[in-house]
């Protein structure tokens, strides 16, 4: 085993304390420091964890020169500022999602984590989870047979945000998901959405990717649903797969399902359809926090030099998307093509 | 009690024995006739409807002066030609969803029906639904507050339909649904969708209809997919609900949760949002069977001459908006307006 | 295929219709007659079964020569006289669920249907259903290892019986699927139960049978229980099994979990256990309604005179059980041994 | 605000940390101390809670004046003796499930208690949780009319225990909710159960306690069940209540489901049945973890010298059931009288 990675979390709101928890039980990181403008907040987190250092400025904390990594989880719209400082200071960054709010932003970022030989990361924490690595896997495998469509909903009575919509705040778990699936970028984006009543920010909406090759991927993103639903879809011409992240006992389950279409040889005049309803299998699941995975995962990134999975790449992908279907939204769905944005 | 209404069932695939099967048991109906162009078909069934006269044809159905009404469940190519032959011969007409291939045929078929003075209507199962009957009571109510969005899914592994796509073959019961509810047509329809693979027709599909005033209205159909879902909320400023037509002890789920909106009185620039998570009520719904609803409103407006819930209106307004999203789907789903189709 | 054998069914209540749709509709059979003693009962249903002659007593149904066979759905208290008659008149007997009130009555037919050799066969209906089957095969094959227990929960609103109280209404369902697992009788039963309030049969009871060699099987039957559950549980050393009647999309799971227990060789005095958390199978089950089977099942063991899977021995064991344990009852819940009654 | 009382955890296994992690965010106490005989542990989890003073032995805790109250979460084996030291130091004491391994203990500790005057209170979490406390309001509200029966099941492939059985791991938890509701002793406890092969313990057992006056309490606990199952129904002559653990949206389900008996006036010959299925009401469960309830509500008796809610007299009546039923087991199921034992 390595020397651990000395790490600090930048922003003690709701998502940062869960990355110092995790920081501080690894194995392959220290939890070095954290930083919070916020006195009070910062005490409050830090009594928690003794062993790191409090700073109540990014400045501070980037001249402590034991600190090797950050890991940001402020505000989206102070996400460009800081990674870029941590980088210039050399320091390795791993981002909170979404990255940041423009594609020319998440571009210049990985140019400079390039430049200063930096390993920069997104916290796309569903793509670390054991359930996902698992359907990942049955993916490229070509198990599935050719996938035709992708269907994601996470719908729940969420805290609407004051930054930013339900696309921003909610889609990029599942585009990342479908991102690390695909592993390219869609041809065009639509979105539709509505707001939750006069003054509310969009709280509703879907996304359709059009993949080419015969895939489409949609996503149902809603903070006002009084029930809460996690399905994760994938449909093959072969098997079908279900993620839902909120079956304990099973997570994922493979169908061997589907429809079986045979051309007519005679001049494809008819098509033969017939369906197939067999076995279904959940298998077993590493009951890992995929937090704890993302964690060490970093840690593993910055030892190797190797390209994060949920990396920097990745993380323009999600933002063009998103800022592609903020477009679509604004001009009442029609599909924006991504070159064209 | 009045007499009942004789009736003939048209079209005897997979839909007419049901229709057949309630007619045979409602004390408001008298199956008279059954017909079916197969004759294997035809006896098979008849076997069934000992009191009901077999007809190979539709003329000699028509000719039988016993017969005051017809429920048509043939192919939906055909509907139009029969539903006005029926109408012509002075029989009231039942037609089985989806109504017609095009609203200038719905529009014309329910001209004659007003013409003739005949009730035509249509078999718009799921309207009759106690549960829907119940949610639409809520909905007219106003106690859910004001809706923002209505999202229903409607997905299972599905037989693939050689005449209509899935767009055609399910989302008429879900648009019949929302129409029930809003009660007036969207502005603007657009739909995407994808083949389970070359040689098959639209197999996934998503709407998406704005109806102004702020509700968005969505469908997911799906021939698909490995899981049976069918899932209709309806998502109010006060309260929202979910019919869950698959939960056979719970199907409608009435939720006092939601979003509380307070505008700062002092220049609106803050919002202030505060949650509630109130009790969930799962009103008692009679256990009766939605087809046996359709069969008995059939009658009682033959008798009485109103307007029946599931109208030629009805009809001409899912028939518009499943034209414009066959438009939509064509054009890589951008919106159309349903004036301008 | 041969001649579809000739059947009448005796007693058209609730369970009685079954009969005769499945009758009427599978090619093994011919649903030559039925029987009720209300003409008006008689004729309602009769009317549906119009290839069916009508009796109004049994007499004159058993003087029809051209039955071969009856299903027998009366009150269970008539079961023994009946059944003793058809057998008497030559025919072979299909008997509905609880077999007869006692032991020896399950005995006396027994002995007679051997004596007369007509196929004398109980209507356990889940013994037949797909899922069942499966699960039976998966336990005789010994893949589940050695199974420890066996836990059946069968509850709901249901219908309070003037004749039966739930362990005799309800139990024979679990008691005669275990006896089809197990094919042995148990070496003791003990009973606890209550009734619903003052005036009401017992309504509420539980069962547990000692199998010895470490078997252990209890059943939990309701007819107060707000929820419907349909739970069937075995547990092995190496894999345990769930049949969940209402899952539709898969009533059957069998786990891969257990609990390794090794003995450490020196002087056992430390007990190693290990888990093993593995991969969830639902196997696909064919969906034919189960009562379908049980009718062709009839027919076959009529045709080849071989011993139904749901012979006139399970039957008398499921009496035994059930006589023992209404012994229990009474006694407060003692266990009952099965020899000793 | 009071000042908080100084508590210290003996015990630092699995449930140790729960209970010093709930001290330290409590504002009713302040976690003053932890001691665990095994400085490897002690360290490791000391440094989670920097301001909590470490003892590796009981006699040092004890003699810290600052600690005023101590929780113990030791094997249970031990608890009887820290307990005793722990009072008679004037400790106020909070002691995990099961109390302790007699009955003759449990009546000392209770004795000593009350003769020191300090407070002594069961760390019975379940009794503490939300949705428990709703259903005991409603409970003894009178609104579910006589309750007839009580059905727990808990059930988990668990971790088999070398100090206890299935028996005294788990079902302190189900008699105590049942102790809570019912607030007297049941006249007699019968169990039957059986280990998961050679070797190992008790792991599958049935609790039946008769309560008298028409109520029959039963509960399952399994520790080789592939599915986790936490029920707890509670079945009322006008409603009945279902506590489902698992589902985190409604925990709580309120029918008004239920059956009407009418006793016929003239001579009570005959009982009238009729069914009630009206509606489902999931009252909303504050979000409040069970264990912070239990700590606070110790300080609050500490302060007050109130009765706990999970008394020392609760602790006496869960441990002579268990007794009973240990007893029962040996026996083969033969029910024990309460007083007899």
């Amino acid at each position: 085993m390595s020397v651990p990675i000395s790490i600090a979390v930048v922003g003690l709101g709701y998502w940062g304390p869960n990355l110092a928890r995790n920081a501080s039980s690894s194995p392959s990181v220290h939890l070095a420091g954290i930083c919070d403008s916020d006195a009070q907040r910062l005490n409050a987190i830090g009594s928690r964890f003794p062993a790191a250092r409090r700073h109540q400025s990014l400045d501070s904390l980037l001249d402590d020169s034991d600190v090797e990594a950050i890991a940001i989880a402020t505000p989206v719209a102070t996400h460009a500022a800081i990674a870029r400082k941590a980088l210039q200071a050399g320091k390795h960054v791993l981002v909170e999602k979404p990255f940041v709010t423009s594609r020319s932003e998440a571009r210049e970022l990985a140019a400079l984590a390039s430049r200063v030989q930096r390993t920069l990361m997104l916290d796309h924490v569903f793509v670390h989870h054991p359930a996902v690595q698992k359907l990942a896997r049955l993916y490229h495998s070509g198990e599935l047979g050719d996938v035709t469509y992708i269907d994601s909903v996470r719908i729940n009575l969420g805290l609407l945000q004051n930054d930013v919509d339900v696309l921003w705040d909610l889609a990029p778990h599942d585009l990342s998901i479908i991102d690390h699936l695909v592993g390219r970028p869609p041809l065009s984006v639509a979105a539709v959405g509505n707001s939750g009543g006069q003054g509310t920010p969009t709280s509703v909406a879907y996304l359709h990717l059009d993949y080419g090759d015969g895939l489409l991927a949609s996503v149902h993103v809603n903070w006002l649903s009084p029930v809460k639903i996690r399905h994760f879809m994938v449909g093959g011409t072969r098997r079908s797969a279900l993620y839902n992240d909120l079956d304990l006992s099973e997570p994922l389950k493979i169908y061997d399902r589907g429809v079986d279409v045979d051309h007519d040889p005679e001049g494809r005049r008819r098509t033969m359809i017939s369906y197939r309803s067999g076995d279904v299998v959940s298998p077993t699941i590493p009951k890992v926090e995929a937090l704890q995975n993302v964690i060490n995962h970093f840690a593993e990134c910055i030892l190797s030099g190797k390209e994060p999975i949920s990396s920097a790449t990745q993380g323009i992908r999600v933002v063009e998307i998103l800022e592609a279907a903020s477009i679509s939204l604004a001009r009442g769905g029609a599909a924006v093509e991504l070159l064209a944005v």
